[in-house]
């Protein structure tokens, strides 16, 4: 049996729903939530959760529950893929994404960390670019409010400043989650991290600037990637078509864009440019449902594939 | 006696704003808009614009509508102050941002060029830069509708694509303008050039990726900016505050929004950060009203300038 915990989240829900017509699913969440429905499934208490009766547990909950609650599951056997960002550094646990790095799923020891959302999109789009020799990173996001939650989208929708710190109807705000080391929010710091951590390159040169934008759901990222090699344009597009849906006729009217991403798994990906001044320099941009494929889809993705690897008793 | 030439668009009502209280100000527009008020003053048909009665224009239109006045307006001895892309590139027409190039009003012939709206807010933010030796730039644009006039605020407030290319209510537009040369935009491709133009740099590196959020007013810029110098944050803050606001107390939740930058002249500097892996590298974010900053007040800072060197009949 599968577990999915927080399943009245915004995360856990969308993971119902990339679960659905899946027999083997038990839907869990705090105590309050008790008898309520979610994608056609009853919600069971928290209180209840048994790692013995469970094969994996795909957790949409934040670090505090999932540091509480994880490694006792563990014990009892199950393993978990957890989207918080609590184990996403530690050593022990593997951070990954299907299509980047699923060899690092081999070494899991009971936890499997699913990446933040606006670095999943962005590590498919670049590992697509492994073979030109990837020598730095820019990331500059437009994330959406789901990104913060059902309080995100309450705010968008009233106009209020309840989960985030100020009102982003009609705004712009330059900073995502709390403020972290020399400047950078925690945000931006995940970013770094994970990219380097998911493209074992723990010295990769990776900085971001993380900003939320009035859009209810699709995470934007803006990617500079420096590359050894000099592709051109059409190259790299074919290299990104491995992985990622290239959207990039911009006469056209074809870019990625939040509206073309909802409800989709795939990264599109447009408006790839050659720097006009450092040949190895390039410019793309990467739209993917956050929701989806920024959490929900890519910790399905990996439960599918500790199935597929027998690294699961089911 | 200054004339504000287009005074019913978006640009032109707010120039009118700006120069609320002048009585030496006329309005025209084209002459089905006569008998129009616009913040006060009635508006004058186009086809009664004559050169001869008029000190200067502040031409708030598109550029064919400038390229087909302007230059007969400045053989009848009037100063056009152009906020058109038309004249910007022009090498015989001084491309101004008052706190950043004043001198080149000097050699005006007539016509003195308004910059590309983001370019503005940019431009001052990096002269305050200028001493410790600017190297190259990337921007990354959060574009509000209004810089797409009135057709672009009925698209967000109605949901429509009129004016945009796509709907932009809860959706991100990663293109600005028409597609230029080497597959960046026309928008993308201003900022490079005038930057270039208005720091006397003509071989800067400078690149940008331009994209319209779902905001009706304040554009904002991440600008990323690599200097031959490695000064402190501390010391680019307060290298910064000599020519913007610097707002820039990210854990007081104090960094640059639109919701902070509308109706005001000032240029709002936040999120001020070192890259941690090359420190010649900063990252910041500007904001501005690109209604008033980023077109409107500028156009009248020009004026103003032409008028305080002696350089109208006024």
């Amino acid at each position: 049996m599968i577990g999915v915990v927080g399943a009245t989240g915004l995360v856990g829900k969308t993971m119902l729903q990339v679960l659905a017509g899946r027999q083997n699913v038990i839907a869990f969440a705090p105590d309050r939530h008790q008898g309520e429905v979610v994608e056609g499934r009853e919600v069971r208490p928290l209180s209840s959760l048994d790692g013995r009766e469970l094969d994996a547990c795909l957790f949409a909950v934040g670090a505090d529950v999932s540091e509480a609650l994880a490694p006792r599951l563990v014990r009892e056997g199950c393993v978990v893929v957890d989207n918080s960002s609590r184990w996403r550094q530690d050593p022990e646990v593997p951070l990954v994404v299907p299509e980047v790095n699923p060899e690092d799923i081999g070494w899991h020891k009971g936890i499997v960390a699913n990446p933040n959302c606006s670095t999943i999109q962005a590590v498919v789009a670049l590992s697509a670019l492994r073979g030109y020799g990837i020598e730095g990173v820019l990331y500059h996001t437009y994330q959406a409010v789901s990104g913060a939650g059902k309080g995100g989208i309450a705010d968008l929708e009233r106009g209020t400043a309840t989960t985030l710190p100020h009102p982003i109807r009609d705004n712009v705000i330059p900073m995502i989650d709390l403020l972290g080391e020399d400047g950078y929010s925690k945000e931006e710091i995940k970013m770094r991290k994970e990219t380097r951590k998911i493209l074992h390159a723990p010295t990769l040169p990776v900085a971001a600037t993380c900003v939320r934008v009035p859009v209810h759901n699709g995470h934007t990222v803006a990617i500079t990637v420096r590359l050894a090699a000099t592709p051109t344009v059409e190259e790299v597009r074919e290299a990104l078509s491995t992985k990622t849906i290239v959207s990039d006729a911009p006469s056209n009217g074809v870019y990625p864009m939040p509206l073309l991403a909802t409800g989709r798994d795939e990264v599109l990906v447009g408006r790839v440019r050659q720097d006009p001044d450092d040949r190895h320099v390039y410019h793309l941009v990467t739209v993917a449902d956050n929701l989806r494929k920024g959490a929900a889809s890519n910790a399905v993705q990996i439960l599918d594939l500790l199935v597929k690897n027998g690294l699961l008793h089911e």
